[in-house]
Protein backbone atom coordinates (compact mmCIF):
# COMPACT_ATOMS: atom_id res chain seq x y z
CA UNK A 1 0.00 0.00 0.00
CA UNK A 2 2.10 3.25 -1.29
CA UNK A 3 0.91 6.26 1.04
CA UNK A 4 2.41 8.54 -1.61
CA UNK A 5 -0.49 8.19 -3.95
CA UNK A 6 -4.18 9.93 -3.91
CA UNK A 7 -6.49 6.84 -3.44
CA UNK A 8 -9.58 7.83 -4.87
CA UNK A 9 -12.66 7.03 -2.79
CA UNK A 10 -13.45 3.71 -5.16
CA UNK A 11 -10.00 2.72 -5.59
CA UNK A 12 -9.54 0.21 -2.90
CA UNK A 13 -11.65 -3.01 -2.60
CA UNK A 14 -15.31 -2.05 -0.99
CA UNK A 15 -16.15 -5.39 1.83
CA UNK A 16 -19.10 -7.22 1.82
CA UNK A 17 -19.57 -9.23 5.52
CA UNK A 18 -21.98 -12.43 4.05
CA UNK A 19 -23.36 -14.71 6.66
CA UNK A 20 -21.68 -17.54 6.86
CA UNK A 21 -18.62 -18.63 9.46
CA UNK A 22 -17.10 -15.30 11.06
CA UNK A 23 -13.12 -14.77 10.19
CA UNK A 24 -10.73 -13.94 12.55
CA UNK A 25 -11.58 -10.21 14.09
CA UNK A 26 -7.32 -9.14 12.94
CA UNK A 27 -8.22 -10.38 9.15
CA UNK A 28 -11.38 -8.64 9.43
CA UNK A 29 -9.85 -4.88 10.82
CA UNK A 30 -7.32 -5.35 8.10
CA UNK A 31 -9.64 -5.83 5.19
CA UNK A 32 -11.57 -2.61 7.20
CA UNK A 33 -9.05 -0.42 7.30
CA UNK A 34 -8.94 0.05 3.72
CA UNK A 35 -12.10 -0.44 2.27
CA UNK A 36 -14.34 2.98 1.33
CA UNK A 37 -17.75 0.72 1.84
CA UNK A 38 -18.42 -1.83 3.73
CA UNK A 39 -21.60 -3.79 2.73
CA UNK A 40 -23.52 -6.33 5.34
CA UNK A 41 -25.68 -9.00 4.42
CA UNK A 42 -28.79 -9.78 6.25
CA UNK A 43 -29.09 -11.23 9.09
CA UNK A 44 -25.06 -11.14 9.62
CA UNK A 45 -25.99 -7.61 10.89
CA UNK A 46 -26.63 -8.66 14.37
CA UNK A 47 -22.64 -10.09 14.48
CA UNK A 48 -21.27 -7.65 12.72
CA UNK A 49 -23.08 -4.77 15.04
CA UNK A 50 -21.89 -6.85 18.15
CA UNK A 51 -18.22 -6.48 16.52
CA UNK A 52 -18.74 -2.36 17.24
CA UNK A 53 -17.64 -2.45 13.08
CA UNK A 54 -19.39 0.79 11.02
CA UNK A 55 -21.41 -0.25 8.50
CA UNK A 56 -22.53 1.35 5.07
CA UNK A 57 -25.13 -0.72 3.32
CA UNK A 58 -27.26 -3.22 4.79
CA UNK A 59 -28.76 -5.35 2.22
CA UNK A 60 -30.94 -8.30 2.40
CA UNK A 61 -34.44 -9.70 1.66
CA UNK A 62 -35.30 -8.99 5.60
CA UNK A 63 -37.59 -12.05 6.04
CA UNK A 64 -37.24 -11.98 9.89
CA UNK A 65 -38.06 -8.69 11.15
CA UNK A 66 -38.30 -7.85 14.59
CA UNK A 67 -41.06 -5.45 15.68
CA UNK A 68 -42.95 -5.46 18.82
CA UNK A 69 -46.34 -7.23 17.74
CA UNK A 70 -44.76 -10.36 16.56
CA UNK A 71 -40.97 -11.04 18.78
CA UNK A 72 -43.02 -12.92 21.30
CA UNK A 73 -44.06 -15.49 18.13
CA UNK A 74 -39.89 -16.15 17.15
CA UNK A 75 -38.34 -19.64 18.63
CA UNK A 76 -35.19 -18.80 19.73
CA UNK A 77 -32.87 -19.25 16.61
CA UNK A 78 -34.74 -16.46 14.25
CA UNK A 79 -34.96 -14.67 17.48
CA UNK A 80 -31.10 -14.76 16.95
CA UNK A 81 -31.76 -13.76 12.75
CA UNK A 82 -34.37 -11.09 13.52
CA UNK A 83 -33.56 -7.62 12.50
CA UNK A 84 -34.90 -4.24 14.22
CA UNK A 85 -34.05 -1.96 11.29
CA UNK A 86 -35.66 1.09 12.95
CA UNK A 87 -32.74 0.31 15.81
CA UNK A 88 -30.16 0.19 13.28
CA UNK A 89 -30.89 2.97 11.64
CA UNK A 90 -30.43 5.43 14.57
CA UNK A 91 -27.17 4.27 15.53
CA UNK A 92 -25.67 3.57 12.42
CA UNK A 93 -26.42 7.00 10.83
CA UNK A 94 -25.82 7.13 8.05
CA UNK A 95 -26.39 3.70 6.59
CA UNK A 96 -28.23 3.04 3.62
CA UNK A 97 -30.97 -0.13 3.86
CA UNK A 98 -31.21 -1.76 0.28
CA UNK A 99 -34.23 -4.18 0.41
CA UNK A 100 -33.61 -6.78 -1.95
CA UNK A 101 -36.73 -9.29 -2.04
CA UNK A 102 -35.25 -10.95 -5.51
CA UNK A 103 -35.82 -14.91 -4.63
CA UNK A 104 -33.56 -15.50 -8.03
CA UNK A 105 -30.64 -14.20 -6.41
CA UNK A 106 -28.52 -14.87 -3.49
CA UNK A 107 -27.80 -11.81 -1.17
CA UNK A 108 -23.95 -11.96 -2.06
CA UNK A 109 -24.55 -11.77 -5.39
CA UNK A 110 -27.47 -8.92 -5.11
CA UNK A 111 -24.43 -6.97 -3.53
CA UNK A 112 -22.21 -7.73 -6.18
CA UNK A 113 -24.99 -5.74 -8.63
CA UNK A 114 -25.17 -2.78 -6.19
CA UNK A 115 -21.19 -2.78 -6.15
CA UNK A 116 -21.48 -2.92 -10.22
CA UNK A 117 -23.70 -0.29 -10.65
CA UNK A 118 -21.92 1.70 -8.17
CA UNK A 119 -18.80 1.94 -10.08
CA UNK A 120 -16.89 0.27 -7.64
CA UNK A 121 -14.28 -1.97 -9.19
CA UNK A 122 -13.12 -4.34 -7.11
CA UNK A 123 -14.93 -6.29 -3.34
CA UNK A 124 -13.04 -8.39 -0.68
CA UNK A 125 -15.49 -10.86 0.71
CA UNK A 126 -15.63 -12.41 4.35
CA UNK A 127 -17.79 -14.42 6.01
CA UNK A 128 -18.87 -16.25 3.04
CA UNK A 129 -17.69 -19.74 3.59
CA UNK A 130 -18.21 -22.30 6.41
CA UNK A 131 -21.08 -23.01 8.18
CA UNK A 132 -24.19 -24.30 5.56
CA UNK A 133 -21.95 -25.94 2.45
CA UNK A 134 -24.97 -25.07 0.17
CA UNK A 135 -24.25 -21.85 0.66
CA UNK A 136 -20.14 -22.12 0.84
CA UNK A 137 -19.97 -24.18 -2.63
CA UNK A 138 -22.85 -21.56 -4.38
CA UNK A 139 -21.01 -18.51 -2.50
CA UNK A 140 -17.52 -19.73 -3.78
CA UNK A 141 -18.48 -20.93 -6.89
CA UNK A 142 -20.81 -17.82 -8.75
CA UNK A 143 -18.12 -15.21 -8.45
CA UNK A 144 -17.22 -16.58 -12.02
CA UNK A 145 -20.27 -14.57 -13.22
CA UNK A 146 -18.76 -11.64 -12.56
CA UNK A 147 -15.53 -11.87 -13.82
CA UNK A 148 -15.93 -9.18 -16.39
CA UNK A 149 -17.25 -6.62 -14.12
CA UNK A 150 -15.85 -6.97 -10.62
CA UNK A 151 -12.51 -8.07 -9.49
CA UNK A 152 -13.35 -10.42 -6.43
CA UNK A 153 -11.85 -11.78 -3.94
CA UNK A 154 -13.28 -14.43 -0.99
CA UNK A 155 -11.00 -14.77 2.06
CA UNK A 156 -11.58 -16.89 5.00
CA UNK A 157 -8.97 -17.74 8.12
CA UNK A 158 -7.55 -20.39 5.40
CA UNK A 159 -8.19 -19.16 2.18
CA UNK A 160 -7.97 -16.87 -0.74
CA UNK A 161 -10.11 -17.14 -3.33
CA UNK A 162 -10.17 -15.44 -7.02
CA UNK A 163 -11.24 -15.58 -10.69
CA UNK A 164 -8.00 -16.88 -12.69
CA UNK A 165 -7.82 -14.16 -15.87
CA UNK A 166 -6.67 -16.30 -18.62
CA UNK A 167 -3.05 -14.68 -18.43
CA UNK A 168 -1.71 -14.83 -14.80
CA UNK A 169 2.00 -14.13 -13.45
CA UNK A 170 2.39 -13.05 -9.95
CA UNK A 171 5.13 -13.56 -7.79
CA UNK A 172 5.80 -16.25 -5.16
CA UNK A 173 8.11 -18.18 -2.43
CA UNK A 174 8.36 -21.60 -3.02
CA UNK A 175 5.78 -23.64 -1.66
CA UNK A 176 3.11 -22.15 -1.40
CA UNK A 177 0.27 -23.96 -1.82
CA UNK A 178 -1.75 -23.49 -4.70
CA UNK A 179 -5.15 -25.04 -5.79
CA UNK A 180 -6.74 -24.34 -9.20
CA UNK A 181 -10.27 -25.21 -9.44
CA UNK A 182 -12.39 -25.49 -12.52
CA UNK A 183 -15.88 -23.99 -12.27
CA UNK A 184 -16.89 -26.46 -14.80
CA UNK A 185 -14.77 -27.19 -17.11
CA UNK A 186 -11.68 -25.93 -18.15
CA UNK A 187 -9.42 -26.27 -21.37
CA UNK A 188 -6.14 -25.48 -22.54
CA UNK A 189 -4.26 -24.84 -18.80
CA UNK A 190 -0.84 -24.59 -19.48
CA UNK A 191 0.83 -23.99 -15.88
CA UNK A 192 4.83 -22.57 -15.07
CA UNK A 193 6.99 -23.11 -11.63
CA UNK A 194 4.43 -25.26 -10.30
CA UNK A 195 5.17 -28.76 -8.28
CA UNK A 196 2.95 -30.55 -10.74
CA UNK A 197 2.61 -28.48 -13.85
CA UNK A 198 -0.09 -28.75 -16.29
CA UNK A 199 0.63 -28.57 -20.02
CA UNK A 200 -2.07 -27.59 -22.53
CA UNK A 201 -4.76 -29.92 -19.97
CA UNK A 202 -8.24 -29.93 -19.36
CA UNK A 203 -9.88 -29.67 -15.78
CA UNK A 204 -13.14 -31.07 -14.50
CA UNK A 205 -14.82 -30.23 -11.11
CA UNK A 206 -15.89 -33.56 -9.50
CA UNK A 207 -13.72 -35.70 -12.41
CA UNK A 208 -10.34 -33.63 -12.81
CA UNK A 209 -9.31 -30.83 -10.17
CA UNK A 210 -5.96 -28.92 -10.17
CA UNK A 211 -6.22 -29.42 -5.69
CA UNK A 212 -2.89 -29.35 -3.24
CA UNK A 213 -0.51 -28.14 -6.12
CA UNK A 214 2.52 -26.00 -4.26
CA UNK A 215 4.92 -23.37 -6.26
CA UNK A 216 8.20 -25.11 -6.95
CA UNK A 217 10.49 -22.25 -6.38
CA UNK A 218 10.99 -18.17 -5.56
CA UNK A 219 9.75 -16.85 -8.58
CA UNK A 220 7.01 -15.63 -11.03
CA UNK A 221 4.37 -18.11 -11.78
CA UNK A 222 2.49 -18.39 -15.07
CA UNK A 223 -0.87 -19.64 -15.45
CA UNK A 224 -2.91 -19.58 -18.73
CA UNK A 225 -6.07 -21.07 -19.99
CA UNK A 226 -8.60 -21.07 -22.95
CA UNK A 227 -12.14 -21.47 -21.62
CA UNK A 228 -14.04 -21.82 -18.91
CA UNK A 229 -13.53 -20.35 -15.81
CA UNK A 230 -10.79 -20.91 -13.38
CA UNK A 231 -10.61 -20.47 -9.75
CA UNK A 232 -7.34 -19.67 -7.38
CA UNK A 233 -7.14 -20.87 -4.46
CA UNK A 234 -4.19 -20.08 -2.23
CA UNK A 235 -5.00 -22.32 1.01
CA UNK A 236 -3.26 -22.71 4.16
CA UNK A 237 -4.33 -25.31 7.44
CA UNK B 1 -32.70 -48.94 12.92
CA UNK B 2 -34.81 -52.33 13.08
CA UNK B 3 -33.02 -54.43 15.58
CA UNK B 4 -34.85 -57.55 14.36
CA UNK B 5 -33.26 -57.70 11.18
CA UNK B 6 -29.93 -59.19 11.01
CA UNK B 7 -27.28 -57.11 9.85
CA UNK B 8 -24.08 -58.18 7.86
CA UNK B 9 -21.05 -56.47 8.93
CA UNK B 10 -20.79 -54.82 5.74
CA UNK B 11 -24.33 -53.80 5.24
CA UNK B 12 -24.29 -50.69 7.48
CA UNK B 13 -21.96 -47.86 5.91
CA UNK B 14 -18.33 -47.58 6.82
CA UNK B 15 -17.04 -44.09 8.28
CA UNK B 16 -14.62 -42.07 7.23
CA UNK B 17 -12.86 -39.29 8.95
CA UNK B 18 -11.32 -36.69 6.81
CA UNK B 19 -8.55 -33.73 7.72
CA UNK B 20 -10.85 -30.78 7.68
CA UNK B 21 -13.01 -28.95 10.51
CA UNK B 22 -14.15 -31.39 13.62
CA UNK B 23 -18.26 -31.98 14.08
CA UNK B 24 -19.97 -32.14 17.24
CA UNK B 25 -19.06 -35.07 19.09
CA UNK B 26 -22.80 -35.90 19.78
CA UNK B 27 -22.93 -36.67 15.86
CA UNK B 28 -19.53 -38.42 15.62
CA UNK B 29 -21.03 -40.99 18.29
CA UNK B 30 -24.12 -41.44 16.34
CA UNK B 31 -22.01 -42.17 13.19
CA UNK B 32 -19.89 -44.59 14.69
CA UNK B 33 -22.07 -46.49 16.91
CA UNK B 34 -23.10 -49.13 13.93
CA UNK B 35 -20.26 -48.26 11.51
CA UNK B 36 -18.58 -51.50 10.83
CA UNK B 37 -15.42 -50.36 9.53
CA UNK B 38 -13.59 -46.97 10.70
CA UNK B 39 -11.03 -45.40 8.89
CA UNK B 40 -8.97 -42.27 9.36
CA UNK B 41 -7.25 -40.11 7.22
CA UNK B 42 -3.52 -39.03 7.30
CA UNK B 43 -2.65 -36.60 10.28
CA UNK B 44 -6.33 -36.34 11.25
CA UNK B 45 -5.39 -39.53 13.74
CA UNK B 46 -3.76 -37.23 16.23
CA UNK B 47 -6.93 -35.11 16.51
CA UNK B 48 -8.95 -38.40 16.65
CA UNK B 49 -6.68 -40.19 18.79
CA UNK B 50 -7.19 -37.52 21.34
CA UNK B 51 -11.38 -38.23 21.58
CA UNK B 52 -10.44 -41.93 22.62
CA UNK B 53 -11.68 -43.76 19.17
CA UNK B 54 -11.04 -47.31 18.09
CA UNK B 55 -9.99 -47.02 14.64
CA UNK B 56 -9.44 -49.53 11.95
CA UNK B 57 -7.47 -48.60 9.12
CA UNK B 58 -5.36 -45.67 8.91
CA UNK B 59 -5.24 -44.72 5.70
CA UNK B 60 -2.39 -41.50 4.09
CA UNK B 61 0.40 -40.60 2.60
CA UNK B 62 2.55 -40.04 5.65
CA UNK B 63 4.46 -37.20 4.32
CA UNK B 64 5.19 -35.97 8.24
CA UNK B 65 6.14 -38.98 10.12
CA UNK B 66 7.82 -38.61 13.74
CA UNK B 67 10.93 -40.51 14.62
CA UNK B 68 13.74 -39.61 17.38
CA UNK B 69 16.07 -38.28 14.90
CA UNK B 70 14.07 -35.82 13.06
CA UNK B 71 11.54 -34.37 15.29
CA UNK B 72 13.89 -31.65 16.60
CA UNK B 73 14.06 -30.39 13.10
CA UNK B 74 9.82 -30.20 12.92
CA UNK B 75 8.03 -26.53 13.60
CA UNK B 76 5.14 -26.65 15.96
CA UNK B 77 2.86 -26.78 13.13
CA UNK B 78 4.92 -29.80 11.59
CA UNK B 79 4.80 -30.90 14.51
CA UNK B 80 1.32 -31.32 15.70
CA UNK B 81 0.70 -33.23 12.22
CA UNK B 82 4.02 -35.47 12.87
CA UNK B 83 2.61 -39.17 12.95
CA UNK B 84 3.98 -42.09 15.32
CA UNK B 85 3.21 -44.89 13.24
CA UNK B 86 4.62 -47.51 15.69
CA UNK B 87 3.34 -45.96 18.98
CA UNK B 88 -0.67 -45.94 16.89
CA UNK B 89 0.76 -49.45 15.81
CA UNK B 90 0.97 -50.60 19.35
CA UNK B 91 -1.92 -48.83 20.91
CA UNK B 92 -4.45 -49.23 18.37
CA UNK B 93 -3.80 -52.96 18.40
CA UNK B 94 -5.23 -53.99 15.08
CA UNK B 95 -5.19 -51.76 13.35
CA UNK B 96 -4.50 -51.68 9.72
CA UNK B 97 -1.91 -48.88 7.99
CA UNK B 98 -2.42 -48.32 4.56
CA UNK B 99 0.66 -46.54 2.72
CA UNK B 100 -1.15 -44.50 -0.11
CA UNK B 101 1.90 -42.44 -1.77
CA UNK B 102 -0.23 -41.90 -4.82
CA UNK B 103 -0.20 -38.18 -5.64
CA UNK B 104 -2.60 -37.57 -8.59
CA UNK B 105 -5.24 -38.72 -5.75
CA UNK B 106 -6.51 -37.03 -2.53
CA UNK B 107 -6.97 -39.17 0.74
CA UNK B 108 -10.03 -39.25 0.57
CA UNK B 109 -9.97 -40.40 -3.01
CA UNK B 110 -7.61 -43.55 -1.95
CA UNK B 111 -10.15 -44.46 0.99
CA UNK B 112 -13.32 -44.39 -1.60
CA UNK B 113 -10.81 -46.43 -3.54
CA UNK B 114 -10.02 -48.86 -0.61
CA UNK B 115 -13.75 -49.67 0.53
CA UNK B 116 -14.48 -49.96 -3.27
CA UNK B 117 -12.14 -52.63 -3.20
CA UNK B 118 -12.90 -54.40 0.10
CA UNK B 119 -16.79 -54.41 -1.01
CA UNK B 120 -18.74 -51.98 0.80
CA UNK B 121 -21.64 -50.53 -0.26
CA UNK B 122 -21.46 -47.31 1.67
CA UNK B 123 -20.06 -44.65 3.50
CA UNK B 124 -20.64 -41.56 5.65
CA UNK B 125 -18.02 -39.29 5.75
CA UNK B 126 -17.20 -36.69 8.25
CA UNK B 127 -14.70 -33.78 9.10
CA UNK B 128 -14.17 -33.26 4.96
CA UNK B 129 -15.10 -29.85 5.08
CA UNK B 130 -14.38 -26.96 6.82
CA UNK B 131 -11.04 -25.26 7.14
CA UNK B 132 -9.66 -25.01 3.74
CA UNK B 133 -11.68 -23.96 0.98
CA UNK B 134 -10.21 -26.17 -2.06
CA UNK B 135 -10.51 -29.58 0.25
CA UNK B 136 -13.80 -28.74 1.12
CA UNK B 137 -14.99 -27.93 -2.56
CA UNK B 138 -12.69 -31.03 -3.80
CA UNK B 139 -14.21 -33.85 -1.10
CA UNK B 140 -17.74 -32.37 -1.81
CA UNK B 141 -17.45 -32.47 -5.49
CA UNK B 142 -14.98 -35.61 -6.21
CA UNK B 143 -17.82 -37.67 -4.53
CA UNK B 144 -19.75 -37.59 -7.65
CA UNK B 145 -17.10 -40.17 -9.65
CA UNK B 146 -17.69 -42.62 -6.96
CA UNK B 147 -21.36 -42.82 -8.05
CA UNK B 148 -21.49 -46.03 -9.47
CA UNK B 149 -19.72 -47.97 -6.95
CA UNK B 150 -20.14 -46.27 -3.56
CA UNK B 151 -23.07 -44.67 -1.83
CA UNK B 152 -21.15 -41.60 0.05
CA UNK B 153 -22.83 -39.17 1.97
CA UNK B 154 -20.81 -36.32 3.67
CA UNK B 155 -21.90 -35.06 7.01
CA UNK B 156 -21.00 -32.01 8.70
CA UNK B 157 -22.92 -30.07 11.64
CA UNK B 158 -25.09 -27.90 9.12
CA UNK B 159 -24.97 -30.07 6.24
CA UNK B 160 -25.78 -33.96 4.73
CA UNK B 161 -24.50 -34.05 0.93
CA UNK B 162 -25.45 -37.39 -1.51
CA UNK B 163 -25.40 -37.32 -4.82
CA UNK B 164 -28.86 -37.83 -6.58
CA UNK B 165 -29.49 -41.11 -8.41
CA UNK B 166 -31.16 -39.92 -11.92
CA UNK B 167 -34.78 -40.47 -10.25
CA UNK B 168 -34.89 -39.61 -6.64
CA UNK B 169 -38.20 -40.14 -4.21
CA UNK B 170 -38.53 -39.43 -0.20
CA UNK B 171 -40.47 -38.46 1.91
CA UNK B 172 -39.60 -35.00 3.58
CA UNK B 173 -41.46 -32.69 5.99
CA UNK B 174 -42.73 -29.04 5.05
CA UNK B 175 -40.59 -26.71 4.91
CA UNK B 176 -37.05 -28.55 5.01
CA UNK B 177 -34.28 -26.41 3.20
CA UNK B 178 -33.08 -28.60 0.00
CA UNK B 179 -30.07 -27.27 -1.87
CA UNK B 180 -29.62 -28.74 -5.35
CA UNK B 181 -26.02 -28.35 -6.57
CA UNK B 182 -25.15 -29.31 -10.08
CA UNK B 183 -21.54 -30.30 -10.06
CA UNK B 184 -20.56 -29.17 -13.71
CA UNK B 185 -23.84 -28.83 -16.12
CA UNK B 186 -27.06 -30.89 -15.27
CA UNK B 187 -29.98 -30.86 -17.95
CA UNK B 188 -33.43 -31.98 -17.62
CA UNK B 189 -33.99 -32.08 -13.84
CA UNK B 190 -37.71 -31.82 -12.91
CA UNK B 191 -39.17 -31.32 -8.88
CA UNK B 192 -42.29 -32.23 -7.65
CA UNK B 193 -43.06 -30.67 -3.93
CA UNK B 194 -40.68 -27.73 -4.20
CA UNK B 195 -40.96 -24.16 -3.07
CA UNK B 196 -39.37 -23.20 -6.35
CA UNK B 197 -39.96 -26.34 -8.58
CA UNK B 198 -38.29 -26.77 -11.53
CA UNK B 199 -39.34 -28.20 -14.83
CA UNK B 200 -37.11 -29.96 -17.93
CA UNK B 201 -34.90 -27.17 -16.86
CA UNK B 202 -30.92 -27.03 -16.43
CA UNK B 203 -28.39 -26.09 -13.80
CA UNK B 204 -24.98 -24.96 -14.31
CA UNK B 205 -22.47 -24.46 -11.45
CA UNK B 206 -21.74 -20.78 -11.17
CA UNK B 207 -24.07 -19.87 -13.08
CA UNK B 208 -27.50 -21.26 -12.49
CA UNK B 209 -27.60 -23.28 -9.57
CA UNK B 210 -31.01 -24.55 -7.17
CA UNK B 211 -29.37 -23.41 -4.06
CA UNK B 212 -31.58 -22.46 -0.84
CA UNK B 213 -35.16 -24.39 -2.38
CA UNK B 214 -37.62 -25.47 0.59
CA UNK B 215 -40.19 -28.63 0.65
CA UNK B 216 -43.40 -27.41 -0.03
CA UNK B 217 -45.36 -29.37 2.15
CA UNK B 218 -44.74 -32.56 4.16
CA UNK B 219 -44.68 -35.39 1.61
CA UNK B 220 -43.10 -36.91 -1.04
CA UNK B 221 -39.95 -35.19 -2.48
CA UNK B 222 -39.51 -36.24 -6.27
CA UNK B 223 -36.70 -35.27 -8.44
CA UNK B 224 -35.71 -36.79 -11.49
CA UNK B 225 -32.78 -35.77 -14.51
CA UNK B 226 -31.04 -36.71 -17.62
CA UNK B 227 -27.35 -36.31 -17.44
CA UNK B 228 -24.66 -35.08 -15.53
CA UNK B 229 -24.39 -35.19 -11.54
CA UNK B 230 -26.48 -33.56 -9.05
CA UNK B 231 -25.50 -32.93 -5.71
CA UNK B 232 -28.33 -33.02 -2.91
CA UNK B 233 -27.51 -31.18 -0.08
CA UNK B 234 -29.89 -30.97 3.09
CA UNK B 235 -28.54 -27.89 5.21
CA UNK B 236 -29.35 -25.92 8.33
CA UNK B 237 -28.20 -23.08 10.07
Amino acid sequence: MSSHHVIREQQEPALIIANGEACNFELLGQLLEWSPLVIVLDSAINRVLELGIKVDVLLGDFDILRNTSDISLLDEQNLKRAINLEKIREDQYPIEIVHTPDQDKTDLEKAFDYLVEKGFPAVNVVWATGRRADHTITNITNIVRFREQLKIVVIDDYSKIFVLPNSYEKWYPAKTNISLIPVGEVSGITTHNLKYELSAENLTIGYRTGSSNEVKEDGLVKITYQSGDLLMMECND
